[in-house]
């Protein structure tokens, strides 16, 4: 194991909040990793609405594709339940990978008396391998016996990889006078030497919203928090976001996104999905540096966010701030090759209240002393304006040093 | 100066033909090196067709515009000129980079009797700072007094930055009983610690060619050779390539595409932009493999580049090939979130002609020993099938080392 990252929240993984109708499990099932909690259980409550948002790639895994196929079949009567391990991802197991999520749903879905299609899988760890399905099948009694509604942060310690520290956030937010409480667990941006980084993110609610305003919420919350977020711009073939409502709280249902109560709970959902959005970055392996990029003055807002992941992603920005170099040339640089329009001569960059560069040039009282100072701090704050429109985004993503390549390169698979 | 990369060719700077009607100078000017020429200038002779391809970035630098705006205008009556400095990259440096883009070409037009929209121009260096004109303009006569159709190698050599070699390619192509020769140099993917790499290529040939004919065919090479290399997804603002065909030898002018000597002269005008672009990434920042990427069965050769650079990007894929570990996973990832079509359950994967992949998942006779010795070599070849139709593309990458944080992170501006 790595050692903790110098970025981790001092304070830990926060005490979060029952969650009425979700008791969570996690057992050491031994699918790759030994003496060490590898398989998780959440289990939901009937009548509960479940939304979720996956990876993008064409080369998604075997569970990525079952749960948007859930997703797309629609809810199921009973009883929902999210099931995860660690250790193998079943990505590119060819019709092995289907078998295994099929055996792995009907177990979990006979084990708490509800439908396979209400079973949320997720895998994450070595690519290419057959996921040994009777290692999970086996430790399903296990699971079931353990199910507990406050154990969420051993079931946020068993999808871990090479995570350095396990990674969750909260919320409550009033609505018309009822309480919601919002709860969630990531794992993302640590290695599975030697392979793939994988982002698993599951958050849970007492609010009682319908699906479809759910996933309307869910959907939009993941444009600025999860897909605003890089390390190294590889995308997992596995990344998946899972929110389930148990509407166990007392409350009208939520059926419409123009209810007045939406924009409450939407700001409050995001908050936690930006926290741990947020907590995968400063995980992000090798990292010194946290590094929030904000575009202004774009074309568009989404002109703003390509703009911000091309100086995000690119690997001579963030070898400067690894060496602490306020090299705001690189950002020039990375802006350029994002094709979006940008006037050169009112171009501005910040870094932090530092204005560094106006006008298509160095500021005349930008002093490279100040500049340098600023990039010694651990979190730091780049603002660009673009000087040709009103859109802007913010996206965030962490310095690229030695460790980085010790990680992904100095071992052998 | 950094040692030598491993990949640069043994033979060291070919012996290039004298090309009729241009003549080479290099001189030292300090710009910011002292002590190594930091200056050259080609002189092309009147009638010459001139043609180029540059950056695409949106922060294109003031020498960049300069020469988009001579083709743009077309050429002016007499001779032609490259002055090219290294050191300085005048770039992003607001009114005062055009005004010394204006100072250096009616210097250099006055010393050569043209005109200065026939002065072609590129600077390679520091982003940001002035460039210092005068330092450039003083050295006019002494870079006059040394014009000579044998120094090619020197003007490779003002070129670099920490290019640690120089680079040259070469060819001769019978056209009806014409021999016409060609011969380039580039400078490119070395690093001024700690700014920004620059490709620069400069190619000549004695052939007679229309410039509209020479600029297609140019335009055309570059798709499939600068345009087709990645050292670490960045682009310069000041990436440059120029050719300029002076007509020096006997033969009847090519004038029209469809003349039948097009296609030998644009293999042979391909293979020496090609050279020189494969010698570009042989020096790319740390480099230890030289890869060779080709991505068949895609649904146009457009999306099997699109691929192909998304394999050759992946920090986790160059990471994997620096560690000499045959992780077809995370090619397997690239390929996915390119975003182009595939079929995962067709897909094929191949290191040199070991079958490691196919019908979406590892080979049956794949044995990871064979991966795990056949990447201890220095060139290495990847070929992906997507499965979906019958477009391919070849791309060229180096992996990614701690060499290259050393390089960009480790060093203070």
């Amino acid at each position: 194991m790595s050692d903790i990252s110098p970025l981790a929240p001092k304070s830990g993984f926060p005490k979060l909040p029952v969650i009425d109708g979700v008791r969570f499990a996690a057992v050491e099932a031994g699918v790759k990793y030994t003496g060490r909690l590898d398989v998780m259980l959440a289990e939901i409550a009937e009548g509960s609405a479940i939304a979720g948002t996956f990876t993008r790639s064409k080369t998604r895994a075997a569970p990525v594709l079952w749960c948007q196929e859930n997703l797309a079949m629609g809810a199921q009567a009973g009883g929902s339940a999210i099931l995860v391990n660690s250790g193998n991802a079943n990505a590119f197991t060819g019709n092995n990978g289907h078998d295994s999520v099929e055996t792995i749903a009907n177990a979990t879905a006979e084990t708490l008396g509800i439908n396979p299609r209400n079973v949320f899988l997720a895998s994450t760890g070595v690519i290419g391998e057959p996921l040994p399905s009777k290692k999970i099948t086996d430790v399903m009694g296990q699971l079931r016996d353990g199910l507990d509604a406050a154990n969420a942060e051993d079931a946020a310690r068993a999808i871990m990889t090479t995570d350095t520290y396990t990674k969750g956030a909260k919320a409550s937010v009033e609505l018309d006078n009822v309480t919601v409480q919002i709860a969630g667990f990531a794992k993302g941006s640590g290695m599975i030497a030697p392979d793939m980084a994988t982002m698993l993110v599951f958050v849970f609610t007492d609010a009682k919203i319908s699906q479809s305003v759910l996933q309307e919420i869910v959907s939009g919350a993941t444009v600025t928090t999860f897909n605003s977020i890089t390390v190294d711009s590889d995308t997992s073939t596995s990344d998946s976001l899972v929110v389930a409502a148990t509407g166990k709280i007392a409350m009208d249902e939520i059926t419409s996104v123009s209810d007045p109560r939406v924009a409450a709970f939407a700001d409050a959902l995001r908050g936690v999905m930006l926290e741990l959005a947020h907590l995968v970055v400063r995980d992000g392996e090798g990292a010194t540096k946290f590094i929030e990029i904000t575009v202004n003055g774009a074309e568009s807002d989404a002109a703003a966010k390509t703009v911000g992941l091309s100086i995000a992603n690119s690997p001579l920005v963030k070898t400067a701030f690894a060496g602490e170099d306020p090299n705001w040339g690189r950002i020039v640089m990375a802006i350029g090759k994002a094709g979006e329009a940008a006037d050169r001569d009112k171009l501005a960059i910040s870094f932090g209240d530092i204005l560094v560069a106006e006008k298509g040039w160095v500021s005349p009282d930008y002093r490279e002393d100040d500049g340098a100072e600023y990039m010694k701090g651990q979190d730091l704050n780049v603002t660009v304006d673009l000087g040709v429109g009103s859109g802007s985004a913010t996206v965030w993503t962490c310095d690229l040093t030695h460790q980085y390549i010790t990680i992904n390169a100095d071992y052998r698979s």
